[in-house]
């Protein structure tokens, strides 16, 4: 599935992206475009339609992002958004109880009293993005290291402060560094913090082929949330939205996706890939194959069991099929030569212009960087990057920790996730009433803290300073049993008690981040001088000797932020066999078996005779898109919703590093499914109603 | 640990290895030389001593072979076999139950009456070696595929029955392919198929800092066993045994160790290499890591959990560490580039000669045939090799199935586990009475029908076929539930009933593995036909040219056969920290916290006082080996046992690859812990005098 942004766990190199290989020759729908710089001419070519000015304004205004890491879209003027199921499921889980279980049965509120507000949940709005390119650059210009590090946050803090001005509550402004480094922008939204959940069809359908199925297609899933945006108690009124069109595309129809795509990598360097080929990658996906074991094998020993680790599993598997495709993407032959071949091409041209004499060692200086990295990749990943306590009371007391130690910093010296701009968003999330549940906390804490052990070895200090004589189970039982972090009162009083407040608590997580804190933040200092600033400023030359090769007309890797990716509807060939681009709803009930997680609900086994089953259900485009794009809107030339994109095709997981245009494919839900199901299988009369503007 | 050959989990790749790429200039230590053809030039230069023919025919008589995959030592006259705690760990298990675990608490036989017989437990020794190249070779001549195949076999199963002759009780003939094809030769072993165990002490000990200290050093680990082989119900009067040293050996003592290394690849080709880099072990990795986590918390459901899961886990942590070591070996680019350049070299070499034009195309032909197999390579491993059907049951039932079809074949035409010399020890293993534990084979088998289905897809007809409309867990447990096959009884019927029996049988497993056994044996054919022979067939090309480079002074990648290592007992530079040789009884009380895996035993704790805490415990050693040495006895000059092998530090891990001599280590008991804890701490004087010839 086209997870989350936050699901993607980025880890340490995410940072160290390097430079800006967009191809030369852009291939059929490759390109994921940010909407102030539209390849308006590939459209017109390649679809015979490009879209004006008027239609990317409202294409940009009726796009959503929401702040948990997903895509979604305004889809009537009273605020409702449409977004996938997984990307509400958090929401859904937290508005159950042992008693009353909506991931199961699904959710339908039949009126506006009824929709129920997520306690996690924020959506954002495009609003305006303003070039600050030369503003950012002057303020690291000859520095390096800690200092620029420094310069950096400042500027940022500074940059964001100022756009969201005294409106904090309903204005957020981030600076996106587009090109790694090539660009910086700033965007500005609108912020809408009152989100409650209209509709969710069960997990089972939604996610029907569960993780067997997941990224891969033929599919049929009906994977939807509704969600409403209020202001000031009443439902919000919104301008721009798109009208859903119930027929759907038909095949070979230009289809334009707009959406957050999280993060690609497709301008690291040869070494960034090497490093990810023969480390990283192979790291984490072991790691998360042993945690999914004990995920899954943790489930079956009750239903609260079940219950509340269900959706930790649905992300540990997603990430995982990521991760691993990625991996085969990277050790396919053909994508190394063909990024050797192109950094090859770019070093040769920088080398010949003398204006460019500063790119030649870049390359170099990364691959040192990464090299030097190696001796405390692990400690800086396991401590200041908290992998070894892997539970949320231990990120709370982090951010109760460093949020007193920072909020009595000025704006432009702070840790830039404590920037003044972003508190709001920090103190949200501090504060979320969503549950926490003990004995899960210590499951997956005591696993955490013994694969610190296996990592950094039995005789390490950290492992020392923190399991004692203790094993990884007692060392989780006594900290989750003897803290009072999971109530929210208790983390308000720390919050605002600040310093004085945390050095005086009790807390034994608090403590823990305490004592932690300053090695933690001596690795991070280490990390940002010797790694992160060498990747940063290096990737920057070389986005300058690309751009000066190959113009502007490229696109920049994904940043989750909004972008435009254009295409049609249109299957692929798998070996000898062609994939057609539809399924059909009566395809599911020729899949079902009645075993999870090929079990349908009862509402469609009772519905069955009542649907047109020749209705379209699931889709495929050629659209370009990654994680991050989930809930994304898949709009007609004609600004109409006619797909919802929650997924790609197996192929797509390469799409990280390259596109492959011939077999990369977008998934989606059709509107039409949309249109048929919630009428016959959910009654959901009012809610279609308004969604096709009646 | 250094363990059982068996539970290397051999995969398609191992048999296809290539070039005999033995170094041309030996480092210090370095080599697992067959006992005969020593090195004796070397170790003269090296330590100022060579044993000579006396020293070396009484060593290959002293040493044992366990036939489950570890080594061993005879130490007394009363035939005493002297090996590690996870070498007889398996029998020490089926001689536990719910009441009463020896695991746990230790055994000790106070008497010859009290030592109890090992359900599946059979030791060998080696007692000849005749080349039978020449035979080997002018079977095979000339043909191709599937008749090369055939041929090979043919021969194999021809030689050997000649050799066992009517003794198969007690005699056993394996022809070993040395150089991957360079030469054959036919090893004949004594068979002591009446093992009784006399000593174990608690896992605890034998295993102190678990899976966390596993691979490393310093180590506190008492891992010894004590077996008794017996003949006619007597004692097996034993003439070449190794007397124990209770002083152990010495810093900078010449020492030697002669075991049964189960495998390495120090010769495969690079395109052998990158495909295990690539593929074969991040797979691998991924696969082992999630079992692990499944496993690791399955035993935190209950006791009866813990006990019967708790050998499976151990196997799967070591595993995983080993290939996960491996993989980092690959990923060294020194390791690569040292390969590359060597095979370049012999490449070269073989191109200027005239009389190895034949050894032109071998490197390309193996290349194509690995890139042939990955079309079928997933199908292959779930369905021939089992990895879909992860229980004893269906071992079984294959077993049954294909012995009976097998049986009525001339016995030159069998599957060669089916060869008439081999017989005897196929029949013991599917007769053996260790119990089976049905629920944990439901858990196992629901989650490798569970992996198979994710490998293959959920469409695959395959899954279709023995999955239907149900989930793995109900299809796993209707086959367990509904079988018969762990009653012995029933496997003996099944077995001496032949093909009618076997197809009468409405045991689920058997009607299994009767469905699936035409599928799965085309696969095997074409494995055969399209890569085993491939690689066979032109890894003795590559030999042919490397022993016309090099000359004969080079040793054979490790088969699991007798070999012999020289080295030092010395430690190592561990970054900027020296790491000293020995560890002290004293140390183990220092490391200890209370917390498994490093709570020590209540008889240890009892015993504190009496130790001389000043006694060496383990030690490190220079000597060169591999998986399937455990339990090897260290010998010094005099050939006296002065340690017990049991492990490798980190480091070794890449010995499957290379040699790296600075840093590759040895782990052992030192024969003098051994005399002291036994003494003092198990009162075990019996059998310490008899080790002591007294």
């Amino acid at each position: 599935m086209r997870l989350p942004q936050r699901l993607c766990r980025p880890a340490p190199l995410a940072l160290l992206t390097g430079a800006l290989l967009a191809p030369v020759l852009s291939q059929a729908a490759e390109g994921m475009w940010t909407l102030d710089n539209p390849p308006t001419a590939l459209m017109r070519q390649e679809l015979g339609f490009a879209p004006d000015a008027a239609w990317l304004s409202k294409a940009m205004r009726g796009s959503a992002r929401l702040a948990g890491g997903c895509s979604g879209s305004f889809v009537s003027a009273q605020g409702l958004v449409l977004t996938n199921h997984h990307c509400v499921a958090e929401c859904v889980e937290q508005l159950s109880s042992a008693d009353k279980d909506h991931m199961k049965n699904g959710f339908l509120a039949r009126s506006r009293a009824e929709e129920q507000t997520c306690p996690a949940m924020e959506v954002n709005r495009l609003e305006a993005i303003t070039d600050v390119t030369e503003q950012v650059k002057a303020a690291t210009r000859g520095r390096d290291g800690v200092a620029f590090t420094q310069a950096f946050n400042a500027i940022k803090a500074t940059l964001t402060a100022q756009c969201v001005g005294a409106d904090a509550k309903t204005q957020r402004c981030d600076v996106v560094d587009l090109y790694h480094g090539g660009q910086y922008k700033l965007y500005r939204y609108h912020r809408f913090q009152d989100v409650r959940l209209a509709f969710a069809p069960e997990q089972a359908i939604a996610f029907f082929g569960g993780d067997p199925d997941n990224f891969n297609f033929p599919r049929y899933d009906l994977d939807m949330g509704l969600l409403r945006v209020y202001e000031n108690g009443q439902p919000a009124v919104v301008k721009d939205f798109f009208p859903v069109n119930t027929r759907g595309p038909a095949a070979g129809e230009a289809v334009f996706v707009t959406g957050h795509p999280g993060s690609t990598q497709r301008t690291l360097t040869v070494a960034q890939l090497e490093q990810l080929r023969a480390s990283r990658l192979p790291e984490s996906l072991m790691e998360l194959a042993e945690y999914r074991g004990r995920l899954a094998q943790y489930r079956t020993q009750g239903e609260e069991q079940a219950r509340t680790a269900n959706a930790e599993l649905f992300y540990v598997e997603n990430d995982f099929k990521v991760l691993k495709g990625q991996l085969e993407a990277l050790n396919e032959p053909a994508l190394l030569a063909a990024k050797r071949a192109d950094e090859a091409r770019l070093r040769a041209f920088a080398a010949r212009q003398p204006q460019l004499k500063a790119v030649n060692g870049a390359w170099d200086a990364i691959a040192t960087a990464l090299q030097n990295y190696r001796s405390f990749r692990t400690l800086h990943g396991q401590l200041e990057r908290g992998a070894a306590f892997n539970t949320q009371l231990f990120g709370i007391a982090r951010t109760l920790v460093r949020g007193a130690a920072e909020r009595s910093r000025p704006n432009a010296e702070r840790l830039p996730e404590f920037a003044e701009a972003g508190l709001p968003a920090v103190q949200a999330q501090l504060l979320s009433p969503a549950p926490i549940y003990p004995a899960f906390e210590k499951f997956k804490l005591s696993f955490s803290l013994e694969k610190m052990r296996e990592h950094l070895g039995a005789d390490a200090p950290l492992v020392h300073q923190v399991l004692g004589k203790d094993s990884p189970e007692q060392v989780a039982a006594r900290l989750v049993d003897g803290s009072q972090l999971a109530d929210v009162a208790v983390r308000k009083a720390l919050w605002e008690g600040g310093m004085e407040a945390v050095r005086k608590s009790q807390d034994p997580f608090i403590q823990l981040a305490l004592a932690l804190d300053e090695p933690a933040r001596a690795l991070r200092l280490r990390y940002e001088r010797e790694v992160e600033s060498v990747a940063q400023k290096n990737a920057e030359l070389i986005a300058q000797a690309r751009f000066a090769m190959t113009g502007p007309r490229v696109y920049p890797d994904a940043t989750f932020t909004l972008r435009l990716s254009y295409g049609k509807v249109e299957g692929w060939k798998e070996g000898d066999t062609q994939v057609p681009p539809f399924t059909t709803l009566g395809g599911t009930f020729q899949r079902a078996t009645g075993a999870d997680p090929f079990a349908l609900p009862a509402s469609w086994l009772a519905a069955r005779e009542r649907l047109d089953l020749a209705k379209p259900f699931n889709l495929v485009s050629t659209n370009d898109i990654i994680g991050g794009n989930s809930g994304s809107p898949m709009l007609n030339a004609r600004g109409e919703l006619v797909g919802l994109v929650f997924d790609g095709n197996i192929h797509s997981i390469g799409g990280a590093y390259w596109f492959e245009p011939a077999r990369n494919r977008t998934v989606a839900v059709n509107a039409a499914a949309i249109a048929e199901t919630m009428d016959k299988v959910y009654g959901a009369r009012a809610l279609l109603d308004e969604l096709q503007g009646r």
